[in-house]
């Protein structure tokens, strides 16, 4: 198997001995960080086993796929429309990628004052280190900010690139530019795949899309549950492992361990105690193997019970609706879901700060930590409304701006520990 | 009048004591940059005027067009379409800032990892220290990066905001998205001002901003000449009023420049020696009193002779078409040439990398400094292409990334001083 894999690899043009080094560095900091949780539940141990094969049996599906003529399209967003690119059987897969690892490496190009995600993604390009960039036929790119709208330019020197306008403001024609976008984007779909866009296959498309919505949608609803009945650590890779696996696997997996923590509330099990201060985390992604922020909340004390993020509530809280109807009656349906999504890339965006207290209520959180990479523009300036938003609802707020680099993580320890003291019950 | 400058000061709500600071400060540094100057035209004489006035005279007419019941208007943009606001009567101004000054009392609210211009024009408004910001009725911002779109969320806090949506593509789509916010920007300057932009009015003021595009346009052309007839510092400081003088006294003051540059350069009188390193600026804007690069590149021995820069070419290259029409037809072809702009705002936005080249070679340029402001990340991305571009036109570059304050001009006289003695003919 693992012969197996470095061929495949090779295949893919993979720089084998970086990959290595990156593989060999993120066993022993998934054992540190994930395998030594006490009482997970037992549903994880799918998700563990993604992690332990990350770039292994989910990739040579990606190749199989290939083989058999079908299409991988790589997304960097929660704004690309996934269902068009599964109704035409190409196979979506997210590319955000979350170590410092390959930021080095993008700093030889890209400008180093570059938040980190992009820095991470774009150093597994330069470096060939990401068998899932190397597999897929398309990147799909959007205009979310400025980093991104701009690094994909140099991208598409080493590899096909799309890049689809996510507008500014909400009003009515920037509706009509976004709905315009989902249609030219299944017309790129449908030429990259040869496959046609028709009205059953997207509709069935969406339910399944929609599945693996309300699969995440319950675990964040078990989440309100107090003891919490699942690590935010363990929470967040669930979420993160949903933008690359196969969505309907996922959906399964995610229901079966949703059944676990059923009983788990059910008899008021938890993996922390009751009266740890409960948080919730909000702003930036955090792509694998980001993992940076819920460690060191988690090993001082909290629980992470939520994430308003691109990661968490922004990924699933909203439903294509599944009447059906024609192609088109559905890509508008589909255009109006994605231009739900509280990003901070729209201006402005209070629906945002709407969400953020709506959510600390619902999971009845001790406080917010307001979480965003360092030089992400959008993020970082709502912070400023978000401070003055919780501050007016009376929730505890501390905000983080870091990196995935370790320098910091002494600080922020210190950081949350003080904010932890001060808001424990 | 000193007398008279100050209660209006006081007037308009500005903190007297943070101002004579600023002011204090500002007339050594243009004694030392521009006034120290050899064989200046005669024709700067207004524009020195014009700045050892900053606060006077200018604020002056806007203040008693207020008491006559006009509004200001004033934007951070050149995407702003500024024929509509004179059609309504209202007056234009610029308010980017350039100076460190303020750069520290944004920052205790703004990220710090802003762009020192949003940050001077952002603390100008939370320190009260511009009287411009504070004599204006309406301040009008766009969407052409993330650091002021999300800035102008929280200047509206301060005072009224509108927000213009300028699209990321050149699509169909994208278009109709401007064209419409074209044209609801005219409702917006109508309500506010009671006055309807008339076929007449639009086009009356279409013809006077073309006639100081073609001033500077005219200004520019003479740059090419060899020797040059005029620095590079004054030729900046004379686009840079642009932003805020009376469009038509702007423009024969231009004129009267170019008139006396005529007789420069057909008589063969520079104002540097004919083999100086003639230098293109291209990347970020720089708004009064930025003179940083210029300066240091003109006191190493070189003639900035053109900017490809919001403060340069971007600002005055194209015109309206004057072809009169229907109100919704000049709005048309207002909406278009601003589409002209090649701003790094846009994706792609390869027809900048065309502008440089040709701008290189018009202006017969022995070197490129592409300048970018730090945490400008659509121009510090759009570095990258333009090194690749450069380099493949034989055209030597240097990529240059700073800020307002004082603390790297050191290093940059090193990097350009070496730069220079490579291009030397």
């Amino acid at each position: 198997m693992t012969d197996d894999n470095r061929q495949m690899w090779t295949d893919l043009g993979i720089d084998l001995e970086r990959h290595d080094a990156l593989l060999n560095a993120l066993g022993p900091i998934y054992q540190e960080i994930y395998l030594s949780q006490k009482n997970r539940p037992e549903g994880m141990g799918f998700f563990d086993f993604v992690v332990g094969d990350i770039h292994g049996i989910r990739v040579r599906e990606l190749r199989q796929h290939a083989m058999n003529g079908g299409k991988v399209v790589a997304t960097y967003c929660v704004f690309v429309p996934e269902e068009i690119a599964w109704a035409a059987d190409a196979i979506p897969v997210g590319l955000c990628a979350g170590t410092q690892f390959s930021v080095p490496l993008a700093e030889e190009i890209l400008p180093r004052n570059t938040c980190a995600l992009i820095k991470s993604s774009f150093g597994f390009k330069l470096g060939r280190i990401c068998p899932y960039v190397q597999a897929s036929h398309l990147i799909v790119g959007e205009t979310t900010c400025d980093g991104k709208k701009k690094m994909f330019e140099i991208l598409a020197q080493y590899q096909p690139v799309y890049v689809m306008e996510v507008p500014s403001k909400k009003t009515r024609l920037s509706r009509e530019l976004w709905a315009g976008e989902v249609l030219a984007f299944k017309e790129v779909i449908e030429k990259l795949t040869g496959n046609e866009v028709t009205a059953d296959k997207l509709s069935q498309a969406t339910g399944l899309v929609n599945e693996r919505r309300r699969a995440l949608q319950r675990l964040y609803n078990l989440r309100k549950a107090s003891p919490v009945p699942i690590s935010g650590k363990d929470a967040l890779l669930v979420t993160q492992v949903a933008f690359y696996d196969d969505v309907t696997r996922c959906t399964q997996q995610v229901n079966t361990l949703c059944d676990e923590l059923d009983g788990r509330v059910a008899s008021g099990e938890g993996v922390f105690p009751a009266d740890v201060p409960r948080i919730l985390i909000s702003g930036s992604p955090m792509a694998i193997p980001n993992w940076k922020l819920h460690h060191i909340l988690e090993s001082a004390g909290a629980a992470v019970v939520c994430e308003e993020s691109c990661i968490g509530t922004r990924f699933f809280s909203d439903l294509v609706p599944e009447n059906g109807g024609t192609v088109e009656e559905q890509l508008r349906n589909i255009a109006d879901r994605y231009m739900q999504i509280h990003c901070a890339c729209f201006t402005p965006n209070d629906e945002r700060l709407d969400d953020i207290v709506r959510l600390a209520r619902e999971y009845q959180v001790d406080g917010v930590v307001h979480y965003n990479l360092q030089f992400c523009h959008t993020y970082a300036n709502e912070a400023v409304k978000v401070e003055k938003t919780l501050a007016e609802a009376g929730i505890p707020l501390l905000r983080i701006e870091t990196d995935y680099s370790d320098e910091d993580v002494g600080q922020l320890r210190t950081r949350i520990d003080a904010f932890l003291e001060m808001i424990r019950r």
